[in-house]
């Protein structure tokens, strides 16, 4: 299954309802970066309830990379927060499931995974706050994930080093806004991980991260241009490869579940 | 026993780590809202491992009276992120025993009631944002907590009516900075629930609090002063009656436990 990361325009303009109609027919299973413009979307760690209580605890002492939006109750595949008539194992365009830690296997859809026990958690994902930058006139650029020589605080059976998003940040000014605005989005990852020097947290080669944004070679750094580093989402895969737990589903590269709530709806006002 | 919710000078400029050592010999028994000046404290609720998961999920669909601070590993008393070095079986000034759901006995130390499989959650405590609220000079006054006709949202095996602390602030004006600053805690339970009449959230009489702030009658509402609601700890003693846990231990009234970091730790960036 090869993925579309950017989806057509057509899913762009469409409400959030409308979408995942769309996706839980089998009509698009591409990247979700781009649709419904204005919407939330989050990141998703499907366990087994018996690693729940251990995950929630993980998430609460790594809000960076893991801000909990919502959660379902055991068995249930219905997000009550942030989109009650959503079904999460149809309505995301496609899923990767790690088995003891591996990736197993790529789908698009999850009812033959699905058991009576499964908790899935949503967690926030970087885009919004992305919009709120734009707003705002910062001038950046997204360029990749990294790994970092941070480890994850551990709980119960979780752990993992965690990987980091980072945007190239014009301008002494604008860093210091970039901080304030970012702030303000704990939902979205929150305040920066890192400032400055990539090599402070274990990036080597700020040219080559483990996933490029854009799919293109990197330009090379301007000089009033600052590196930020973020909690990724993507830590996750991380964790579970680290981890092991028997059995976590979580959204394919750039499919992240598409939610009812405004991206300004998490905001924390000032 | 009785209580003494105001303490004595000495304990004001104490440092939280030799105040917790004072408490832990019983030397001190009484409230915990003024020592310990700039220190954040915060409520209690001591479950079984059983009921974690829910409780978890409980707290993380009402924020506002249930903003965890730090939890701690199943058999630990040590909570990592707040004050690695202290004992919550023996560092609260007194606590509070429900079993299935009734106060079954206050005490001063919990080693009797002890078990390997106990969780303690912290929650944040309003006094944090109080002292957020002088600084900024805001002309209020704290009158006391009362129980509303709004109900918690429920999770597994915990439900229970909202309880809400009300404080009178003087002038519009003043109204709009407190909710902007308010906000700015979320760790402190962030926004007020409700502003104005109070009949809205099942308050009849502004004058006849559940517990009164400052043990003494309340003087009329002065034609510039507006009630602003607040999510309130105290919420935990109507849910722990309403859901009837086999055990749950809280702090007992005003005996908050005192952490080592500042107050100002916990604020949001604006």
């Amino acid at each position: 299954m090869s993925v579309v990361l950017a989806a057509p325009d057509k899913y762009v303009t469409m409400k959030p309802k409308e979408f995942r109609e769309v996706v839980r027919r089998g009509e698009y299973t591409g990247g979700t970066g781009n649709v419904c413009a204005g919407y939330a979307r989050t990141a998703m760690a499907i366990i087994p309830k018996d690693f729940a209580l251990d995950f929630f605890m993980f998430c609460h002492r790594n809000p960076s990379p893991f801000p909990i939006i919502d959660f379902t109750e055991p068995g249930s595949p219905h997000p009550l927060r942030v989109a009650p008539e959503a079904d999460l194992r149809t309505d995301v365009t496609n899923y990767h499931v790690y088995i003891n830690g591996k990736l197993e296997t790529k789908v698009t859809d999850i009812m033959s995974y699905w058991r009576d026990d499964l908790v899935v958690f949503l967690t926030g994902c970087s885009r919004g706050f992305d919009a709120a930058l734009v707003s705002a006139d910062i001038k950046y650029r997204s360029i990749g994930v990294f790994s970092t020589n941070i480890s994850c605080v551990p709980a119960g059976r979780f752990k993992g080093p965690m990987r980091t998003s980072c945007r190239l940040v014009k301008g002494a000014r604008d860093v210091v806004r970039t901080i304030q605005i970012s702030s303000r989005y704990p939902a979205y990852h929150g305040a920066p991980i890192h400032v400055g020097d990539p090599a402070v947290i274990g990036i080597k080669d700020l040219y080559h991260p483990d996933v490029l944004s854009r799919g293109e070679a990197i330009s090379p750094l301007e000089p009033d241009e600052v590196p930020m580093f973020w909690g990724c989402g993507m830590t996750l895969k991380a964790v579970a490869m680290a981890s092991k737990p028997p059995l976590m589903i979580t959204e394919g590269d750039g499919a992240m579940f598409v939610t009812d709530l405004l991206a300004s709806d998490l905001a924390i006002s000032s």
